[in-house]
Protein backbone atom coordinates (compact mmCIF):
# COMPACT_ATOMS: atom_id res chain seq x y z
CA UNK A 1 0.00 0.00 0.00
CA UNK A 2 1.83 3.46 -1.17
CA UNK A 3 0.43 5.09 1.72
CA UNK A 4 1.97 2.66 4.00
CA UNK A 5 5.39 3.06 2.22
CA UNK A 6 5.21 7.12 2.10
CA UNK A 7 4.58 6.75 6.22
CA UNK A 8 7.81 4.71 7.10
CA UNK A 9 9.43 6.75 4.79
CA UNK A 10 8.43 10.07 6.46
CA UNK A 11 8.97 8.39 9.64
CA UNK A 12 12.14 7.62 9.13
CA UNK A 13 13.18 10.77 7.91
CA UNK A 14 11.90 11.83 11.30
CA UNK A 15 14.08 9.33 13.49
CA UNK A 16 17.27 10.14 11.70
CA UNK A 17 16.81 13.73 12.01
CA UNK A 18 16.23 12.78 16.19
CA UNK A 19 19.19 10.85 15.98
CA UNK A 20 21.03 13.45 14.52
CA UNK A 21 20.08 15.89 16.86
CA UNK A 22 21.14 13.52 19.98
CA UNK A 23 24.24 12.73 18.45
CA UNK A 24 24.93 16.36 19.15
CA UNK A 25 25.12 15.77 22.88
CA UNK A 26 27.08 12.60 22.94
CA UNK A 27 30.63 12.63 24.84
CA UNK A 28 29.27 15.82 25.81
CA UNK A 29 26.56 14.83 28.58
CA UNK A 30 27.00 11.86 30.94
CA UNK A 31 26.93 8.26 29.34
CA UNK A 32 23.76 6.77 31.31
CA UNK A 33 21.78 10.42 30.70
CA UNK A 34 22.21 10.83 27.05
CA UNK A 35 21.44 6.27 26.49
CA UNK A 36 18.22 7.17 28.73
CA UNK A 37 17.29 9.71 25.97
CA UNK A 38 18.35 8.16 23.79
CA UNK A 39 16.52 4.86 24.77
CA UNK A 40 13.16 6.51 24.84
CA UNK A 41 13.39 9.16 21.86
CA UNK A 42 14.34 6.52 19.72
CA UNK A 43 12.16 3.67 20.51
CA UNK A 44 9.85 3.74 17.65
CA UNK A 45 6.70 5.13 17.83
CA UNK A 46 4.11 6.55 15.14
CA UNK A 47 5.62 9.89 15.06
CA UNK A 48 2.01 11.51 14.64
CA UNK A 49 3.37 14.95 15.95
CA UNK A 50 6.05 16.02 14.06
CA UNK A 51 4.72 14.78 10.49
CA UNK A 52 1.14 16.61 11.61
CA UNK A 53 3.76 19.33 11.75
CA UNK A 54 6.17 18.65 8.40
CA UNK A 55 2.70 18.23 6.41
CA UNK A 56 0.90 21.43 7.53
CA UNK A 57 4.68 23.56 7.26
CA UNK A 58 6.42 22.13 4.26
CA UNK A 59 10.19 21.71 4.23
CA UNK A 60 10.80 25.41 5.06
CA UNK A 61 13.91 26.71 7.09
CA UNK A 62 12.70 25.94 10.99
CA UNK A 63 9.98 22.88 10.27
CA UNK A 64 12.13 20.39 11.47
CA UNK A 65 13.51 21.94 14.69
CA UNK A 66 9.34 22.30 15.42
CA UNK A 67 8.90 18.95 14.32
CA UNK A 68 11.96 17.19 16.23
CA UNK A 69 10.77 19.60 19.89
CA UNK A 70 7.11 17.80 19.80
CA UNK A 71 8.22 14.58 19.32
CA UNK A 72 11.11 15.13 22.31
CA UNK A 73 7.99 16.80 24.35
CA UNK A 74 5.74 14.04 23.77
CA UNK A 75 8.41 11.31 24.62
CA UNK A 76 9.50 13.26 27.75
CA UNK A 77 5.79 12.96 29.02
CA UNK A 78 5.59 9.68 28.63
CA UNK A 79 8.56 9.24 30.75
CA UNK A 80 7.44 10.76 33.23
CA UNK A 81 3.81 9.60 33.34
CA UNK A 82 5.20 6.24 33.21
CA UNK A 83 7.06 6.63 36.34
CA UNK A 84 6.67 4.29 39.33
CA UNK A 85 5.12 7.48 41.39
CA UNK A 86 2.28 7.92 38.42
CA UNK A 87 1.33 5.34 36.00
CA UNK A 88 3.56 3.29 36.99
CA UNK A 89 3.86 1.03 33.95
CA UNK A 90 6.29 -1.01 33.21
CA UNK A 91 6.36 -1.70 29.37
CA UNK A 92 6.07 0.89 26.61
CA UNK A 93 6.30 0.31 22.61
CA UNK A 94 7.00 -2.93 23.17
CA UNK A 95 10.00 -2.40 25.72
CA UNK A 96 10.57 -2.17 29.15
CA UNK A 97 9.86 1.70 30.07
CA UNK A 98 12.82 3.92 31.14
CA UNK A 99 12.89 4.05 34.62
CA UNK A 100 12.53 0.02 34.19
CA UNK A 101 15.97 -0.17 32.32
CA UNK A 102 17.32 3.51 34.16
CA UNK A 103 16.46 3.51 37.05
CA UNK A 104 13.75 6.49 38.65
CA UNK A 105 16.53 8.85 38.97
CA UNK A 106 17.90 8.61 35.40
CA UNK A 107 14.29 8.78 34.15
CA UNK A 108 12.99 11.67 35.89
CA UNK A 109 16.14 13.56 34.90
CA UNK A 110 15.69 12.04 31.14
CA UNK A 111 12.36 13.65 30.74
CA UNK A 112 14.09 16.86 32.46
CA UNK A 113 16.44 16.72 29.78
CA UNK A 114 14.19 16.09 26.94
CA UNK A 115 11.91 18.89 27.56
CA UNK A 116 14.53 21.42 27.87
CA UNK A 117 15.99 19.92 25.13
CA UNK A 118 13.47 20.53 23.08
CA UNK A 119 13.44 24.28 23.69
CA UNK A 120 17.16 24.36 23.12
CA UNK A 121 16.69 22.57 19.66
CA UNK A 122 14.15 25.67 19.11
CA UNK A 123 16.29 28.12 19.73
CA UNK A 124 19.10 26.40 18.10
CA UNK A 125 16.56 26.28 15.06
CA UNK A 126 15.34 29.63 14.99
CA UNK A 127 15.38 30.78 11.06
CA UNK A 128 16.23 34.68 9.85
CA UNK A 129 14.27 34.85 7.03
CA UNK A 130 11.04 34.48 8.88
CA UNK A 131 11.53 34.34 12.92
CA UNK A 132 8.37 35.86 13.87
CA UNK A 133 6.38 32.88 12.64
CA UNK A 134 8.29 31.14 13.79
CA UNK A 135 8.49 32.45 17.49
CA UNK A 136 4.81 32.84 16.94
CA UNK A 137 4.82 28.80 16.20
CA UNK A 138 7.16 28.05 20.00
CA UNK A 139 4.91 30.05 21.58
CA UNK A 140 2.13 27.63 20.55
CA UNK A 141 4.11 24.82 21.29
CA UNK A 142 5.57 26.02 24.50
CA UNK A 143 1.43 26.65 25.85
CA UNK A 144 0.36 23.20 24.32
CA UNK A 145 3.02 21.72 26.30
CA UNK A 146 2.44 23.74 29.45
CA UNK A 147 -0.12 24.01 32.42
CA UNK A 148 -2.66 25.37 30.48
CA UNK A 149 -2.00 22.19 28.15
CA UNK A 150 -0.17 18.73 28.61
CA UNK A 151 0.80 18.95 32.02
CA UNK A 152 -2.67 20.53 33.03
CA UNK A 153 -4.33 18.02 31.69
CA UNK A 154 -2.35 14.92 33.02
CA UNK A 155 -2.57 16.64 36.83
CA UNK A 156 -6.37 16.16 36.45
CA UNK A 157 -5.71 13.08 35.56
CA UNK A 158 -4.38 12.05 38.07
CA UNK A 159 -6.18 13.98 40.71
CA UNK A 160 -9.44 11.68 39.32
CA UNK A 161 -7.92 8.31 38.89
CA UNK A 162 -10.28 6.18 40.30
CA UNK A 163 -12.92 8.38 40.95
CA UNK A 164 -15.09 8.80 37.62
CA UNK A 165 -17.36 11.74 36.59
CA UNK A 166 -18.96 12.96 34.48
CA UNK A 167 -17.88 12.88 30.71
CA UNK A 168 -17.81 16.84 30.38
CA UNK A 169 -14.33 16.09 32.76
CA UNK A 170 -13.14 13.53 30.10
CA UNK A 171 -13.21 15.33 27.62
CA UNK A 172 -11.48 18.29 29.52
CA UNK A 173 -8.85 16.02 30.67
CA UNK A 174 -8.25 14.80 26.87
CA UNK A 175 -8.57 17.73 25.61
CA UNK A 176 -5.08 18.72 27.41
CA UNK A 177 -3.44 15.61 28.11
CA UNK A 178 -3.44 14.47 24.68
CA UNK A 179 -5.49 17.31 22.41
CA UNK A 180 -2.96 20.22 23.19
CA UNK A 181 0.12 18.88 22.03
CA UNK A 182 -1.43 17.45 18.71
CA UNK A 183 -3.53 20.88 17.95
CA UNK A 184 -0.06 22.34 18.64
CA UNK A 185 1.39 20.33 15.56
CA UNK A 186 -0.94 21.09 13.14
CA UNK A 187 -1.16 25.00 14.54
CA UNK A 188 1.95 25.49 14.64
CA UNK A 189 3.25 23.93 11.56
CA UNK A 190 0.05 26.50 10.11
CA UNK A 191 1.78 29.71 11.46
CA UNK A 192 4.83 28.47 10.00
CA UNK A 193 2.94 28.33 6.51
CA UNK A 194 1.26 31.48 6.32
CA UNK A 195 -2.14 30.31 6.24
CA UNK A 196 -5.23 32.93 6.37
CA UNK A 197 -7.50 33.31 9.47
CA UNK A 198 -10.36 31.40 7.74
CA UNK A 199 -8.11 28.88 7.08
CA UNK A 200 -6.61 28.32 10.48
CA UNK A 201 -9.98 28.48 11.84
CA UNK A 202 -10.69 24.89 10.27
CA UNK A 203 -7.54 23.97 11.00
CA UNK A 204 -8.36 24.52 14.72
CA UNK A 205 -11.40 22.56 14.24
CA UNK A 206 -9.67 19.81 12.50
CA UNK A 207 -6.68 19.17 15.15
CA UNK A 208 -8.90 19.28 17.80
CA UNK A 209 -11.20 16.50 16.43
CA UNK A 210 -7.83 14.41 15.82
CA UNK A 211 -6.72 15.39 19.33
CA UNK A 212 -10.05 13.73 20.59
CA UNK A 213 -9.93 10.56 18.50
CA UNK A 214 -6.53 10.15 18.86
CA UNK A 215 -7.02 9.77 22.71
CA UNK A 216 -10.27 7.37 22.03
CA UNK A 217 -8.79 5.32 19.71
CA UNK A 218 -5.80 4.91 22.28
CA UNK A 219 -8.49 3.80 24.81
CA UNK A 220 -10.22 1.74 22.53
CA UNK A 221 -6.81 -0.49 21.88
CA UNK A 222 -5.96 -0.71 25.91
CA UNK A 223 -9.14 -2.79 25.65
CA UNK A 224 -9.39 -4.57 22.07
CA UNK A 225 -5.90 -4.53 21.34
CA UNK A 226 -3.24 -6.82 21.61
CA UNK A 227 -0.18 -6.34 23.73
CA UNK A 228 2.49 -7.81 20.78
CA UNK A 229 0.82 -5.34 18.51
CA UNK A 230 0.39 -1.82 20.90
CA UNK A 231 3.82 -2.52 22.59
CA UNK A 232 2.28 -1.89 25.80
CA UNK A 233 0.23 -3.56 28.38
CA UNK A 234 -3.13 -3.84 27.40
CA UNK A 235 -5.90 -3.32 30.03
CA UNK A 236 -4.35 -0.91 32.27
CA UNK A 237 -7.12 1.73 31.86
CA UNK A 238 -9.51 -0.93 33.78
CA UNK A 239 -6.48 -2.05 36.21
CA UNK A 240 -5.82 1.80 36.75
CA UNK A 241 -9.29 2.85 37.28
CA UNK A 242 -8.90 5.18 34.54
CA UNK A 243 -11.97 7.10 33.04
CA UNK A 244 -11.73 6.50 29.58
CA UNK A 245 -14.83 6.87 26.62
CA UNK A 246 -15.50 3.27 25.76
CA UNK A 247 -16.06 2.93 29.75
CA UNK A 248 -18.53 5.72 29.21
CA UNK A 249 -20.60 4.81 26.23
CA UNK A 250 -19.44 1.39 25.72
CA UNK A 251 -17.63 -0.42 22.66
CA UNK A 252 -19.76 -0.02 20.16
CA UNK A 253 -20.74 3.87 20.78
CA UNK A 254 -16.88 4.71 20.91
CA UNK A 255 -16.01 3.45 17.85
CA UNK A 256 -19.09 5.17 16.28
CA UNK A 257 -18.32 8.12 18.04
CA UNK A 258 -14.78 7.93 15.93
CA UNK A 259 -15.98 7.63 12.98
CA UNK A 260 -18.53 10.48 13.35
CA UNK A 261 -14.88 12.75 14.29
CA UNK A 262 -12.76 10.91 11.01
CA UNK A 263 -15.86 12.23 9.14
CA UNK A 264 -15.89 15.71 10.39
CA UNK A 265 -11.49 15.96 10.18
CA UNK A 266 -12.09 15.34 6.65
CA UNK A 267 -15.05 18.05 6.32
CA UNK A 268 -12.97 20.77 8.26
CA UNK A 269 -9.40 19.64 6.14
CA UNK A 270 -11.53 20.03 3.13
CA UNK A 271 -12.62 23.46 4.06
CA UNK A 272 -9.74 24.64 5.02
CA UNK A 273 -8.86 24.34 1.57
CA UNK A 274 -5.87 22.53 2.26
CA UNK A 275 -5.49 19.48 -0.88
CA UNK A 276 -2.54 16.90 0.29
CA UNK A 277 -3.91 13.13 -0.33
CA UNK A 278 -1.01 11.82 2.51
CA UNK A 279 -2.76 14.40 4.98
CA UNK A 280 -5.85 12.79 4.43
CA UNK A 281 -5.08 9.18 4.94
CA UNK A 282 -3.21 10.03 7.54
CA UNK A 283 -6.26 11.44 9.23
CA UNK A 284 -7.87 8.25 8.54
CA UNK A 285 -4.70 6.33 9.91
CA UNK A 286 -5.26 8.42 13.54
CA UNK A 287 -8.70 7.57 13.35
CA UNK A 288 -8.62 3.80 13.16
CA UNK A 289 -4.64 2.66 13.48
CA UNK A 290 -5.63 -0.51 12.38
CA UNK A 291 -4.50 -0.99 9.41
CA UNK B 1 22.87 47.65 57.37
CA UNK B 2 22.39 49.62 54.30
CA UNK B 3 22.90 46.26 52.17
CA UNK B 4 20.86 43.92 53.71
CA UNK B 5 17.72 46.52 53.40
CA UNK B 6 18.86 46.83 49.83
CA UNK B 7 18.79 42.88 49.35
CA UNK B 8 15.86 42.85 50.96
CA UNK B 9 13.91 45.21 48.85
CA UNK B 10 15.27 44.06 45.91
CA UNK B 11 14.89 40.30 46.52
CA UNK B 12 10.99 41.85 47.22
CA UNK B 13 10.61 43.24 43.89
CA UNK B 14 11.79 39.80 42.16
CA UNK B 15 8.86 38.00 44.57
CA UNK B 16 5.95 40.27 43.48
CA UNK B 17 6.38 39.89 40.23
CA UNK B 18 7.23 35.77 40.18
CA UNK B 19 3.34 36.52 42.30
CA UNK B 20 2.66 38.56 39.12
CA UNK B 21 3.11 36.16 36.59
CA UNK B 22 1.74 33.10 38.78
CA UNK B 23 -1.47 34.79 39.11
CA UNK B 24 -2.20 35.02 35.47
CA UNK B 25 -2.30 30.88 35.40
CA UNK B 26 -5.18 31.39 38.41
CA UNK B 27 -7.92 29.99 36.79
CA UNK B 28 -6.87 28.47 34.41
CA UNK B 29 -4.91 25.24 35.27
CA UNK B 30 -5.96 22.56 37.84
CA UNK B 31 -5.87 23.97 41.62
CA UNK B 32 -3.98 21.55 43.38
CA UNK B 33 -0.78 22.37 40.29
CA UNK B 34 -1.32 25.80 40.62
CA UNK B 35 -0.72 25.56 44.07
CA UNK B 36 1.82 23.13 44.26
CA UNK B 37 4.24 25.46 42.20
CA UNK B 38 3.47 28.51 43.54
CA UNK B 39 4.29 26.92 46.80
CA UNK B 40 7.70 26.42 46.12
CA UNK B 41 8.38 29.39 44.05
CA UNK B 42 7.08 31.44 46.53
CA UNK B 43 8.69 29.61 48.90
CA UNK B 44 11.19 32.08 49.94
CA UNK B 45 15.06 31.91 49.11
CA UNK B 46 17.73 33.97 48.62
CA UNK B 47 16.01 35.02 44.54
CA UNK B 48 20.54 35.34 43.98
CA UNK B 49 20.33 33.86 40.22
CA UNK B 50 17.42 36.84 39.59
CA UNK B 51 19.23 39.10 41.10
CA UNK B 52 22.66 38.93 39.46
CA UNK B 53 20.54 38.81 35.86
CA UNK B 54 19.02 42.05 37.17
CA UNK B 55 22.11 43.51 38.28
CA UNK B 56 23.91 42.75 35.09
CA UNK B 57 21.22 43.80 32.83
CA UNK B 58 19.78 46.86 34.61
CA UNK B 59 15.80 47.94 34.01
CA UNK B 60 16.11 47.05 30.27
CA UNK B 61 13.02 45.30 28.85
CA UNK B 62 13.40 41.27 29.02
CA UNK B 63 15.33 41.77 31.78
CA UNK B 64 12.49 40.94 33.71
CA UNK B 65 11.27 37.51 32.18
CA UNK B 66 14.99 36.73 32.15
CA UNK B 67 15.03 37.07 35.56
CA UNK B 68 11.76 34.99 36.35
CA UNK B 69 12.35 32.48 33.91
CA UNK B 70 16.01 31.80 36.08
CA UNK B 71 14.34 31.45 39.44
CA UNK B 72 11.23 29.01 37.68
CA UNK B 73 14.21 26.71 36.87
CA UNK B 74 15.88 26.53 39.75
CA UNK B 75 12.58 26.31 41.71
CA UNK B 76 11.51 23.41 39.45
CA UNK B 77 14.91 21.74 40.27
CA UNK B 78 14.78 21.94 43.61
CA UNK B 79 11.26 20.12 43.47
CA UNK B 80 12.55 17.26 41.25
CA UNK B 81 15.79 16.98 43.38
CA UNK B 82 13.93 16.81 46.55
CA UNK B 83 11.49 13.68 45.66
CA UNK B 84 11.65 10.29 47.08
CA UNK B 85 13.13 8.84 44.29
CA UNK B 86 16.01 11.58 44.20
CA UNK B 87 17.40 13.02 47.41
CA UNK B 88 14.45 12.30 49.52
CA UNK B 89 14.24 15.21 51.01
CA UNK B 90 11.84 16.46 53.42
CA UNK B 91 12.02 20.17 54.43
CA UNK B 92 13.17 22.95 52.32
CA UNK B 93 13.49 26.69 53.51
CA UNK B 94 11.89 25.88 56.40
CA UNK B 95 9.27 23.94 55.15
CA UNK B 96 8.22 20.47 53.94
CA UNK B 97 8.91 20.21 50.74
CA UNK B 98 6.70 20.14 47.68
CA UNK B 99 6.22 16.25 47.63
CA UNK B 100 5.32 16.36 51.75
CA UNK B 101 2.31 18.32 50.69
CA UNK B 102 1.08 17.15 47.28
CA UNK B 103 2.39 14.47 46.50
CA UNK B 104 4.66 12.78 44.35
CA UNK B 105 2.51 12.96 41.28
CA UNK B 106 1.69 16.60 41.52
CA UNK B 107 5.37 17.66 42.72
CA UNK B 108 6.82 15.75 39.85
CA UNK B 109 3.84 17.84 37.25
CA UNK B 110 5.33 20.97 39.80
CA UNK B 111 8.34 20.81 38.74
CA UNK B 112 7.90 20.06 34.81
CA UNK B 113 5.22 22.80 34.86
CA UNK B 114 7.76 25.66 36.16
CA UNK B 115 9.66 24.60 33.45
CA UNK B 116 7.82 24.70 30.87
CA UNK B 117 5.99 27.93 32.19
CA UNK B 118 9.72 29.48 32.06
CA UNK B 119 9.94 29.17 28.54
CA UNK B 120 6.48 30.55 27.69
CA UNK B 121 7.57 33.12 30.15
CA UNK B 122 10.63 33.87 27.79
CA UNK B 123 8.82 33.21 24.65
CA UNK B 124 6.14 35.91 26.17
CA UNK B 125 8.88 38.60 27.23
CA UNK B 126 10.58 38.83 23.84
CA UNK B 127 11.49 42.27 23.37
CA UNK B 128 11.08 44.43 19.94
CA UNK B 129 14.32 46.89 20.33
CA UNK B 130 16.71 43.83 21.17
CA UNK B 131 15.39 40.96 20.39
CA UNK B 132 18.67 39.54 19.14
CA UNK B 133 20.83 39.35 22.22
CA UNK B 134 17.36 38.34 23.80
CA UNK B 135 17.34 35.35 22.12
CA UNK B 136 21.02 35.21 22.82
CA UNK B 137 20.59 35.16 26.34
CA UNK B 138 17.35 32.88 26.64
CA UNK B 139 19.93 30.50 24.49
CA UNK B 140 22.49 30.90 27.79
CA UNK B 141 19.58 30.20 29.91
CA UNK B 142 18.52 26.91 28.45
CA UNK B 143 21.74 25.72 27.75
CA UNK B 144 23.24 25.80 31.43
CA UNK B 145 19.54 24.49 32.62
CA UNK B 146 19.82 21.59 30.57
CA UNK B 147 21.68 18.26 29.96
CA UNK B 148 25.04 20.06 28.94
CA UNK B 149 24.61 22.16 32.43
CA UNK B 150 22.33 21.46 35.14
CA UNK B 151 20.46 18.48 34.07
CA UNK B 152 23.69 16.36 33.35
CA UNK B 153 25.24 17.96 36.60
CA UNK B 154 22.48 16.25 38.42
CA UNK B 155 22.71 13.05 36.64
CA UNK B 156 26.40 12.42 37.18
CA UNK B 157 25.44 13.55 40.92
CA UNK B 158 23.07 10.53 41.20
CA UNK B 159 25.45 8.36 39.82
CA UNK B 160 28.23 9.26 42.00
CA UNK B 161 26.77 9.35 44.92
CA UNK B 162 28.40 6.64 47.92
CA UNK B 163 31.40 6.37 45.46
CA UNK B 164 33.42 8.89 46.65
CA UNK B 165 35.68 9.73 43.67
CA UNK B 166 38.51 12.81 42.87
CA UNK B 167 38.55 16.18 43.39
CA UNK B 168 37.76 16.66 39.47
CA UNK B 169 34.98 14.59 39.32
CA UNK B 170 33.35 16.82 42.80
CA UNK B 171 34.36 20.29 40.86
CA UNK B 172 33.26 18.93 37.21
CA UNK B 173 29.41 18.09 39.07
CA UNK B 174 29.63 21.21 41.20
CA UNK B 175 30.20 23.17 37.87
CA UNK B 176 26.88 21.79 35.89
CA UNK B 177 24.97 21.20 38.88
CA UNK B 178 24.73 24.31 40.93
CA UNK B 179 27.11 26.47 38.97
CA UNK B 180 26.13 26.70 35.26
CA UNK B 181 22.74 28.49 35.87
CA UNK B 182 24.29 30.72 38.32
CA UNK B 183 26.83 31.79 35.48
CA UNK B 184 24.14 31.80 33.05
CA UNK B 185 22.84 34.64 35.17
CA UNK B 186 25.29 36.63 34.98
CA UNK B 187 25.93 36.18 31.66
CA UNK B 188 22.43 35.99 30.06
CA UNK B 189 22.87 39.86 31.90
CA UNK B 190 25.77 40.99 30.05
CA UNK B 191 24.61 39.53 26.82
CA UNK B 192 21.08 42.06 27.42
CA UNK B 193 23.52 44.93 28.81
CA UNK B 194 26.01 44.63 25.34
CA UNK B 195 29.33 44.13 27.30
CA UNK B 196 32.62 43.70 25.42
CA UNK B 197 34.18 40.46 24.56
CA UNK B 198 36.64 41.57 26.55
CA UNK B 199 34.42 42.23 29.84
CA UNK B 200 32.70 38.94 28.94
CA UNK B 201 35.92 37.39 29.35
CA UNK B 202 36.39 38.57 32.57
CA UNK B 203 32.41 37.98 33.76
CA UNK B 204 32.88 34.41 33.15
CA UNK B 205 35.37 34.32 35.24
CA UNK B 206 33.68 36.08 38.02
CA UNK B 207 30.63 34.29 37.41
CA UNK B 208 32.31 30.48 37.31
CA UNK B 209 34.66 31.46 40.72
CA UNK B 210 30.64 32.60 42.59
CA UNK B 211 29.24 29.70 41.06
CA UNK B 212 31.89 27.32 42.65
CA UNK B 213 31.66 29.52 45.94
CA UNK B 214 27.82 29.57 46.15
CA UNK B 215 28.23 25.46 46.15
CA UNK B 216 31.39 25.03 48.64
CA UNK B 217 29.18 27.87 51.42
CA UNK B 218 26.14 25.46 50.60
CA UNK B 219 28.10 22.03 51.95
CA UNK B 220 30.15 24.17 54.64
CA UNK B 221 26.29 25.52 56.02
CA UNK B 222 25.01 21.72 55.82
CA UNK B 223 28.05 20.86 58.48
CA UNK B 224 27.97 24.23 60.33
CA UNK B 225 24.50 24.99 59.55
CA UNK B 226 21.75 25.49 62.40
CA UNK B 227 18.18 23.86 60.55
CA UNK B 228 16.81 26.27 61.86
CA UNK B 229 18.63 29.30 60.02
CA UNK B 230 19.66 27.22 56.87
CA UNK B 231 15.33 25.97 56.32
CA UNK B 232 16.49 22.57 56.02
CA UNK B 233 17.78 20.02 57.33
CA UNK B 234 21.59 19.64 58.52
CA UNK B 235 24.08 16.97 58.38
CA UNK B 236 21.83 15.83 54.66
CA UNK B 237 25.07 15.29 52.46
CA UNK B 238 27.43 13.09 55.46
CA UNK B 239 23.63 11.00 55.59
CA UNK B 240 23.67 10.50 51.88
CA UNK B 241 27.00 9.63 51.57
CA UNK B 242 27.50 12.94 49.07
CA UNK B 243 30.72 14.00 47.94
CA UNK B 244 31.40 17.39 49.38
CA UNK B 245 34.36 20.17 49.35
CA UNK B 246 34.59 19.85 53.20
CA UNK B 247 34.54 16.22 53.68
CA UNK B 248 37.66 16.18 51.23
CA UNK B 249 39.69 19.52 52.48
CA UNK B 250 38.19 19.26 55.88
CA UNK B 251 36.71 22.62 57.41
CA UNK B 252 39.82 24.77 57.70
CA UNK B 253 40.75 24.79 54.09
CA UNK B 254 37.40 24.79 52.90
CA UNK B 255 36.97 27.71 54.46
CA UNK B 256 40.46 29.04 53.15
CA UNK B 257 39.55 28.11 49.69
CA UNK B 258 36.03 29.97 49.71
CA UNK B 259 38.38 33.14 50.75
CA UNK B 260 40.48 32.90 47.78
CA UNK B 261 37.68 32.37 45.61
CA UNK B 262 36.17 35.43 46.87
CA UNK B 263 38.88 37.65 46.48
CA UNK B 264 39.78 36.01 43.18
CA UNK B 265 35.99 36.98 42.01
CA UNK B 266 36.34 40.31 43.05
CA UNK B 267 39.23 40.74 41.32
CA UNK B 268 37.33 39.96 38.10
CA UNK B 269 34.45 42.28 38.99
CA UNK B 270 36.95 45.05 39.02
CA UNK B 271 38.43 43.83 36.38
CA UNK B 272 35.42 43.50 33.85
CA UNK B 273 35.22 47.10 34.35
CA UNK B 274 31.53 46.95 36.39
CA UNK B 275 31.37 49.68 38.58
CA UNK B 276 28.52 48.15 41.00
CA UNK B 277 28.66 48.72 45.09
CA UNK B 278 25.78 46.42 45.58
CA UNK B 279 27.00 43.54 43.21
CA UNK B 280 30.56 44.24 45.30
CA UNK B 281 28.61 43.33 48.67
CA UNK B 282 26.47 40.58 46.87
CA UNK B 283 29.10 38.52 46.03
CA UNK B 284 30.28 38.75 49.87
CA UNK B 285 27.03 37.62 50.74
CA UNK B 286 27.51 34.77 47.94
CA UNK B 287 30.85 34.07 49.46
CA UNK B 288 29.89 33.99 53.06
CA UNK B 289 26.25 34.18 53.61
CA UNK B 290 26.55 34.15 57.79
CA UNK B 291 25.81 38.16 57.50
Amino acid sequence: MIFLEELDRKRAYIEVNLACRMEELKGKIPTPLFESMEYSLLAGGKRIRPMLLLEMAGSMEGSLPLALALEMIHTYSLIHDDLPAMDNDSMRRGKPTNHMVYGEQIAILAGDGLLNFAFETLLDGIPRSHADRYLAAMRIVAEAAGVQGMVGGQADDVQNEGNIQDIDTLESINKRKTGALIKASVMAGAIMANKTKEQLKYLEQYSENIGLVFQIVDDLLDITGDASRTGKETGNDSKNNKITYPGFYGLEKTVKIVDELYHQSLDCLHKSGISNDFLVELTGFICNRDY
